[in-house]
């Protein structure tokens, strides 16, 4: 039974939420700019070939973080799902998080050059360590909006409800920092998991939301 | 007849048409960046005139790309006007075909430079290939869509539009393959088909669109 | 007195307004990446301060590039908020209008370029040439508007009001192209006049729209 | 009590503010595109750990830009959220500040790129500087909001609000011309104070807005 105030909660939400939308959108896409055959490519059809395929750790690269960033918007769109209304707290938890995904580019291209090279487990180091740096982001906006003394729950939700996704954020920062311990040691195995783990997550997370909301 | 439950549903799936609208229009606007005058141009009128002319490969194959995502907006457009709503299949449905689309820039720019040079048919079959990936992606799509189980259809529609959507699809696959295998044999023939194909398909789509809802 | 089909219309209208909006908001931002000092800056300040005043005539190509996409944005909105409904011929001209919008930061950066250089005549023509393919678009995107056989007009507008608006677009493409043919003689006299006229017509189109609306 | 005319005023403040939004959306993201090592990195875990250390002031100056902008956003909306309708001057002042929002990422790189330079001074100068011009058109939009024979100010707004929104504008622009000419002195005093400084306007501004709505 929404009343006047609610409405104008819900509106402030819905303008966060869109201004998120619309920088996890421009990241998205900002990551493909960085596939393109080299300058020096030789203009023969084998030439062409040889450098369309061996981009393929670049390829790699935007596909793990591309669908990561989905999965991150996922599961940003079900903790605003919970959320009523939005404080300054809450703003300044959600920039610190938005300030991190714009930067997803960065790991990713240093990820796609040099994985190949001798400097590998650098880049997988920093590649698996900057999804440390935004699953402690997203455990400080859960903190934030479960936090009681802010009232930002949608009232009527189960008592279950901020513990359950409190500890699913806990759950992701620890296999975040696994996974980047991991990296020290094997450079596709960390990778692999990484990928794994946001996809299990976005699952478990969209199958939470409907029965919270 | 809008219940609660529909519009709850309505509210998720224009969410995620926002999310997708965003990408295309990032993605549409993307490709522009590619256009531009080399660092060495002359600084004389006849060299700046010749620099601006000779970027017609460039033109041309931003325009085809252009008008192919904006008929692709329009195709998922009239998909998502007949969905009710969202479910974790559809988001990853969905997410592979954003995935492609932000892509198209890669396609688009690699045609544009090689057009006119040896490594034309590779260019050509890499660009007319993309668009069948694009083009399996949209059957996912449509068969997550329309599939019984998932029951994501609105409620109401006449049994013949899931069929004809599905239908639409594959002849969609069908013609991309075949422009595809023309781009071996003849490479101007192949991208003036595979503009006008999706043209044609964009008309077609439209005139049902209307229909079904 | 909108009744459902009439709702069902403007759902249709905002969402390509929504769309139109993001390839405008994108196209006015990619605008600034042009911006920037050069790799060879000497690391001093009298070398950095040389370097950022040197840049003058990309501020003004900028400047007037992001007001003109400011007041078409307007004029965008002003002929959509006549518009009931969007039809297949309305989606392919406004494709054609953004199609053009989007290559924007081609001849602004080129102009910025080359203006100081002897080829400063082609620089200002080619500018100024864009905004007749422009004044063109919104002729064409009008055209369709106002058409009777497609209906697209809000009903119960005066039957002044689709004359009105294809005068104010015929006397804008007049002045373009009157504009470009003095870029031939004077390349100042011409970037002024260009920006003057937008403003202009800005003033009067809005000045127009409530009385229409 | 809203009445007709009010709702079409209210979506009319609602598409200028998606508008801004996306403007400032993406400026946001575009800061990103400035991070990335260079191109003669070497190849190994050292040359490539030294690589991303070293960027360091990027970083700074980013995170610095990034925030300044998220606050710049929420005082826009704090502005807007008192706004009941637009007009042709509120649409030329917010076009203003949003050409300067966009051309943020400029002094931004500028600075990351020579503040650890002898050219230091001259970058902080510049960049701070910027911030000066942004105040002023801030203060530009504030006194068109608030001017009286505009009525652009919701109905029923207690009579200090306007007064305590043009205060707090002018004090914002007396701290960054301050802040400006410490740059002259002292590089990392000013850019900590120039942080500090919007970040505590926000708050007060936030602080505000919810009692004066």
């Amino acid at each position: 039974m929404p009343d006047l105030a609610d409405t104008t909660a819900e509106k402030e939400t819905g303008r966060l939420e869109a201004f998120s939308d619309g920088v996890f959108g421009v990241a998205i896409t900002l990551l493909a700019l960085e596939i393109a055959v080299g300058h020096g490519t030789p203009d023969t059809d084998l030439g062409l070939q040889q450098a369309i395929f061996g981009l393929w750790p670049k390829y790699l690269a935007f596909f793990a973080s591309f669908f990561q960033i989905l999965f991150m918007w996922m599961a940003h769109h079900t903790i605003f799902s919970l959320t009523r209304r939005v404080n300054t707290e809450l703003m300044l938890a959600n920039g610190l998080l938005l300030f991190l995904v714009v930067l997803v580019p960065f790991p990713t291209k240093t990820l796609g050059e040099f994985v190949l090279t001798e400097a590998r487990h650098t880049a997988t180091v920093f590649y698996t360590g900057y999804f440390v740096l935004i699953s402690a982001a997203f455990n400080l906006l859960v903190f934030v909006v479960a936090h009681p003394a802010y009232g930002l729950l949608r009232p009527g939700l189960p008592a279950t409800v901020p513990t359950a996704l409190k500890r699913s954020q806990w759950v992701g920062l620890a296999c975040n920092v696994a996974i980047m311990g991991l990296a020290f040691v094997s450079v596709w195995l960390a990778l692999g998991l990484s990928t794994a783990m946001w996809g299990y997550w976005a699952f478990l997370s969209k199958a939470k939301g409907p029965k919270a909301a």
